[in-house]
């Protein structure tokens, strides 16, 4: 995926329409998570085995509200210059020692629970 | 970006600690919105141009909001078979027709009241 | 409940901490929000059927979470002069129009897609 | 407020169209979440002093989403057999020893970073 492309498109897209204003980091986190519970809204009364197979409308739906999760968090990144793909490699690297296999295997816990 | 080798390091993460079973796509929307909050808490108090300059401390948070954010939602387009690259390619020509530079200029109206 | 006198203590601990500068509505439902993800989160991986039992542990968080939201709602109403016992009442009433029984007996659908 | 009379007219509406099976404590912390974000979603692009004037419209739409919060919380509430009204007063007692005001005063900081 072309990141630096996006940014260029999203950023284009904004100052055309004078929308620099309102893309504050402030703003944009808010509406990163409006978009994050649209999708949220999608599967609230399925069970989670019917969220595993949606039907063509939910997936239609599914597929534009996770392109708009993915628009925000990419703007986002570029107002605060924040190199995305690194910031996910680092965390993965911090994944892997917060939850060792040995004590994370099949349970749902948190790390700071996973002595308990 | 490379996405698929991200999917695939999420995917051995999820499968060495038996962690398919949690993740469904209602689990992962839920896991998904609550790590979009927890940008949004960062947030909540300042004023959207303190939010444009977080301090280091700040910063390192965000950082690791985002990252979370990011995975969650690439580990869920690899559960539902989203290429999600595609549909934000897709989504970027209906936003351009969705909000006309001429009408959409300088204002923060929704599609749907353009014409208000 | 005597929403009234809750609106009073909760007016008085922002007052006195001059918090009333933090307190628009803007940053109100954020806070909101973000309280309710914390409630998300705790359920997160659980299945519905064990939300319905939770431990201890988790009967104490969730009534933490519970607390703040709705104080974070209550405060909000007072912040912008909201009646909420009327709104909520409005409602009712509404929704009962909105989902009628015989169209939505059993269905977990939209009021705009009952017909469906 | 008369939250019993509230909790009973939620139930019987429930009740009447068999949604008691949608209405476990997951989903309804879900659907909770989604109505707090649709607060958040009126006052996204709006400046912390706009959102302390909404025009009519805006009003009516947050009147709305308050009403729909309220109803999810009282519901949940009930199906867990949570005492709302205590659980509040119980966290307004912490919340004093938490923020001790020559502390907070003047600060949006996290009680656990007041020391700072």
């Amino acid at each position: 995926m072309d990141i630096t492309k996006i940014q260029n498109q999203l950023r284009d897209f904004a100052s055309e329409r004078d929308w620099e204003q309102f893309h504050t980091p402030k703003n944009l986190s808010m509406a990163l998570s409006v978009e994050a519970s649209e999708l949220v809204e999608i599967f609230q009364w399925l069970t989670p085995k019917e969220s595993t197979f949606p039907d063509e409308k939910q997936s239609d739906s599914i597929r534009s509200e996770v392109a708009d999760i993915a628009m925000y968090l990419i703007r986002f990144c570029d107002v605060l210059e924040i190199d995305l793909e690194k910031a996910i490699e680092e965390k993965l690297t911090q994944n892997k020692s917060k939850y060792p296999v040995e004590l994370s295997k099949g349970s749902a816990k948190k790390y700071d629970q996973l002595n308990n």
